[in-house]
């Protein structure tokens, strides 16, 4: 499904460029900007600048007089806004909404989605979200709502693009194999020499300090690596001149 | 549970600001910097207009020299970073992350959860990403994976919010009372005299204009109010004086 960031009347440069990073990061790069305050917006050195390295979103970037203009393609069209006092499209979180966005679009066949974004000091126009499906509103604390203008779409584009599937995360480090329980208890009888060895398990006395060893042994979910540094740390105890007490 | 922001070695003072704001939207307050560049960055210009009015986190925020200190009654930490190759905390992403961590709060009973964010050039150093339970990472274009630090902190703040539960959504529209069929059935018989009487609707030959009509109604899903704006359109149409062919 196509999607396109609208900016109506973006009066800060760097939102332009944060705002062009932000999409680009979770794949989006249709990005629109209605009647922005400065002409040259895209030129700007303070909108390069916080754009990083998006510089292609803004090569591409359409500036047009009207939203009509900007809405071109797009059958689905989302405010983000508070909802007129009168009426208005219903409001919904972004996440839910972009859960039953995906689910109809087998059916709705959606051409496009389009997000929009008022000016940073009035927000958006009545008339402009009366022209939306929907209204989405970010969940902030009721007592400090201001989130920043880039913030907001970096918001919806993890979101959106978490609804669509997501990009996968990978580690950088090998998976390690899991030590079964046979090697677990194997180390652990080790331990226990080890621990006899240097005075520390009283045989005679041994208390439960071998259970309580295997149960913090068993949270943290031992590799076999991991076996194999316990068991030389229990061999280089065992070869050790015990402390006479 | 407690949640603590950590930046390590930040060297915007831009960035720290709009961290605050970040948090702040999404209810937390908790900030803390180990060895920033600007020993008054908490000051500086640049932070506290790009804090909007996030003010009180700024003042409240702590600077100190170490990880260590930082982290002072912390029970989860919470790296964003890549892991390191060899070997280091789990990767998840961020949202499959907090769902566990949550569900799994009433059994281990976490003090606090901390998420550490490294410097903007270099991100974490693998000593510290070493002290950490999980590497969290972003699912980002892996053709672009460049995301703002204070991006970073306000997707993480949000997701961990709405892993908490979330704030309300609000609606400021009154919820407009659905139509029933009925009502629905009513007001399309006044539509079809209207229409047989300006000459648009041949009782003779009525093809399938009535049941379209029904069709793109019921999809609408009209409130009453727009049941009487229909039907007050009708109305109007059965006083004119049809245009004679």
């Amino acid at each position: 499904m196509h999607t396109r960031f609208i900016l109506i009347q973006t009066s800060h440069a760097g939102n332009v460029g944060a705002a062009a990073r932000a999409m680009k990061v979770m794949g989006f790069t249709d990005l629109v900007l209605v009647s922005p305050r400065w002409a040259n917006v895209l030129r700007r050195e303070e909108t390069i600048q916080r754009a990083s390295g998006a510089l292609d979103v803004l090569n591409n970037a359409r500036i047009v007089d009207t939203l009509d203009e900007a809405l071109e393609g797009m059958s689905h069209v989302c405010a983000t806004a508070m909802t007129p006092r009168d009426f208005g499209p219903p409001t919904f979180e972004p996440r839910a909404h972009f859960a039953n966005l995906v689910a109809q679009q087998d059916n709705n066949a959606q051409q496009g989605v389009a997000f929009l974004f008022g000016s940073e000091r009035f927000g958006m126009r009545n008339e402009d979200v009366y022209r939306c499906h929907a209204c989405l509103s970010i969940p902030t604390d009721p007592k400090f709502g201001s989130l920043n203008l880039a913030s907001a779409v970096q918001v919806l584009a993890y979101d959106w693009r978490q609804a669509l599937g997501g990009f996968a995360v990978q580690s950088a480090t090998p998976q390690a194999s899991v030590a079964d329980a046979q090697q677990v208890a194997g180390m652990l009888a080790h331990w226990e020499q080890a621990l006899t060895h240097i005075g520390f398990l009283d045989p005679e006395s041994p208390k439960k300090l071998m259970p309580r060893l295997n149960q913090l042994f068993n949270r943290a979910h031992l590799s076999e690596e991991e076996i194999h540094i316990l068991r030389g740390v229990a061999k280089q105890m065992l070869l050790s001149d015990p402390h006479k007490r």
